[in-house]
């Protein structure tokens, strides 16, 4: 996620709860990464999309805000929802998962 | 494909053609994934496109319309072009073709 | 890179930067493709952006103009910063790279 705002946002819960329902037999692990604008997804004041995203780090998908976005946007974890995780760099953790074989969809 | 409409759509049809002049040599087979808002360019009434689009086709390349954003956008196999394909589910689609060694743009 | 301008240029500089601090100890190597209206950033007359580029590209990125873009927007190597680089065509670099192992962001 690199949107700050907008039609992204329902476009992602959209596109992840569809994926889980169509690879959910294979066991494939989800995860979306916020970086850039679009960790602003995962600030608690941006209340309107967190049930939804409570929904799906409840069911398994893992959130990741990027750290490098936090202190660029002066954000701490306590500004995050409960259920975010953090990886030190977000484009350094999409290259690592794909490195491990992991797919990629922006 | 995830763009509505506009200049992205004039952008697919140059980097598909552009893709296939480059590694046509090798064989190498070309899917395009029309999903979310995307679905859009596959519809019999945005006629503007039909002709590169079935070049495309014609040529092998295959077109997928999302299963899924037919459901959202009540469009049936009626409303879309003859020469588009469907997969039930856009973003697993994407995620399939990496897992056996496909390339994947944006 | 395939925007014509715009705050995607910052990202990219912050992106490549930070993907470069967190993976330097792997030595992981770092392309940057500029195609479609992308193309842009690599032009001289762009020079707001010609520090920084130089920066990575001094740095050890390489920073790739596609020839399909060059033709299309008229646009000679006299053109181009002195430390771009150039390929046939940037949809192909980016399938090729993937192909033998590369990740790829967007």
């Amino acid at each position: 996620m690199t949107e700050a705002q907008g039609p992204a946002w329902d476009m992602l819960v959209s596109h992840v709860n569809n994926l889980r329902t169509a690879l959910s037999k294979d066991g494939t692990e989800v995860e979306v990464v916020f970086f850039g604008p679009g960790l602003n997804m995962l600030l608690k004041k941006n209340s309107e999309y967190e049930e939804r995203l409570k929904q799906l780090a409840d069911s398994g998908v893992t959130l990741s805000a990027c750290q490098n976005a936090m202190r660029f946007m002066k954000v701490t974890t306590d500004d995050l929802f409960p259920f975010a995780s953090q990886v030190d760099s977000g484009v350094a953790e999409i290259v690592r998962k794909q490195k491990t074989g992991w797919a990629y969809i922006h």
